[in-house]
């Protein structure tokens, strides 16, 4: 078998209990959410979970800053709001992961180690072990996002003793199938979605079905973890969702939350994941027998991208 | 605006009335299928269609052939029963074509005009002005298919007088989202996907997940047209659809069939759809703004075709 195809590798769990949380921040209060969020972390750790997830910027306050629009770049306060990936928050998570055993992921207002005024859209990936990096959202929403923010320009697969995970965040994973599909190519066996997705109409219905979509379409398991409530002039739509092929059957929602706070919990089964892949080796062929097609995608791509250029 | 991102140009009407046959070729028999074929076509005519789709190599007869897996190529008699994409049955279809004022889409086996030993998994776009060309599916079912065709080698985008058409087949569509991403990349605003989906569980809502989310995430209208009923070890799921995003609303099915032969109809609307690009211009993002992200994605591509090449 192909290396890429194995999503049972004996060094992972075949059993993977994860957890995503309806969340929602304290508006303009980092402190008062990072306690929410750690007395999820801990409920999460006693239902089981080896690893759970928090939406888009859980951390943080959301929404359109006028003082950041005024200068189209970072206010002093989101200057002041935001973290360096190794922050306070990271270590207070990390302690909390440390000593419950557990993964956690969150979204959260990233620091450049670099340059003190640029900030990303990022979700840190911790482990027990510590930090182990951190995702910045490649596509950024115009202009509300690019005010503050600076898009990412990278596509990491993060290699967990969980396995290989992917994380896209929300516009990401919903409108550019391409980065999920990458991260599936590069071998990621579960993608994580921490979002903020506002109510718009069959939102709820819409997140199932791109949850359940890019599962199946690279025959991985999913987990979108949504924003709940109301914050200013947004309303989030909730309904975290969990799923993913369940052989022979395609895509199936394995845990599904509601409108306000929630954590739902599932166990991942990756035996049953890999039967998928005894029927369509996607990743073997599209890397072997089907390469000349990911060559033709490769070529596709240079050509739009140099025909935008010219 | 960016001109790739007009789904509503003027030269092209803002309404279009779309059919989608769910149907059962006459296993072996190319003539009564053919006959059969044009039925729908009257009918699709009748009640306005502008445009009507037919499923996966609709013209002929599916499944595993013993005589081309025990040669690993075509047999004689699939030889025979292909035609080359300017043939007897696309001029019989464009004559009623012509005489319907009608588009039509159908699946068929193709035969390459340069090696008559070649055939290809391929759907042939016909207009009222006559045969416009063929899409040959790109990642073939492994052996199952390999035994009989060759895999495509392009992407295109039909420039027709409803607007630019892209089609992809089956697991193209399914399961390499990249494709119907390029495709909108280089214009298109309605995906079409002659499919032959077999029915495993959740098939039905599978198929409606998918065709939504193509839809919705490329802000496009898609049409999935599939077989019905049994063929050898086969049995289709039917459950052909049409629809798309319906603003300020997520994906939303504009039309969707039962399990047996049927002809479904709906008229998409490209002012509606376009009010979603006023909001999320994703073209324009992609090849202006977030150009970076696309260049990023490409170099992804690049990099894993070289990884596997080694």
């Amino acid at each position: 078998m192909h290396p890429l195809n194995k999503v049972d590798d004996a060094a992972w769990p075949s059993l993977l209990t994860v957890g995503c949380a309806n969340f929602l921040s304290v508006q303009r209060d980092k402190r008062a959410t990072l306690e929410k969020l750690l007395t999820v972390v801990r409920d999460a750790a006693r239902q089981g979970c080896d690893l759970v997830v928090f939406p888009e910027l859980a951390l943080n306050s959301w929404g359109e800053c006028a003082d950041c629009a005024a200068r189209s770049r970072p206010c002093d306060w989101h200057l002041a709001d935001a973290e360096l990936a190794h922050g306070p928050t990271s270590d207070a998570v990390a302690r909390v992961a440390r000593e419950l055993d557990i993964h956690v992921i969150y979204g959260f207002e990233e620091q450049d180690e670099d340059d003190a005024s640029v900030l990303y859209n990022a979700a840190a990936i911790v482990t027990p072990d510590g930090l182990l990096g951190t995702y910045r959202k490649v596509h950024l929403g115009i202009p509300l996002e690019t005010n503050r923010f600076t898009p990412g320009d990278a596509i990491p697969v993060f290699e967990t003793r969980l396995g290989p995970i992917g994380i896209s965040i929300c516009y990401d994973f919903y409108n550019n199938p391409e980065l999920a599909r990458i991260l599936c190519l590069k071998g990621a066996r579960l993608l994580v979605n921490p979002t903020g997705r506002g109510d718009l109409p069959r939102a709820e219905q819409n997140l199932r079905h791109m949850t359940l979509v890019r599962a199946q379409e690279n025959l991985v398991y999913a987990a979108s973890a949504n924003r709940v409530g109301v914050t200013g002039d947004a309303t989030w739509s909730g309904g975290s969702i969990i799923g993913g092929p369940a052989f022979p059957g395609f895509g199936k929602v394995l845990a599904q939350a509601g409108r306000g706070e929630e954590l739902i919990v599932t166990t991942l089964n990756f035996e049953q994941l890999a039967a998928w892949y005894d029927w369509l080796p996607w990743r073997e062929w599209r890397l072997g027998a089907q390469l000349p097609a990911t060559r033709l995608i490769a070529e596709e791509y240079a050509a739009i991208v140099a025909k935008a250029e010219r």
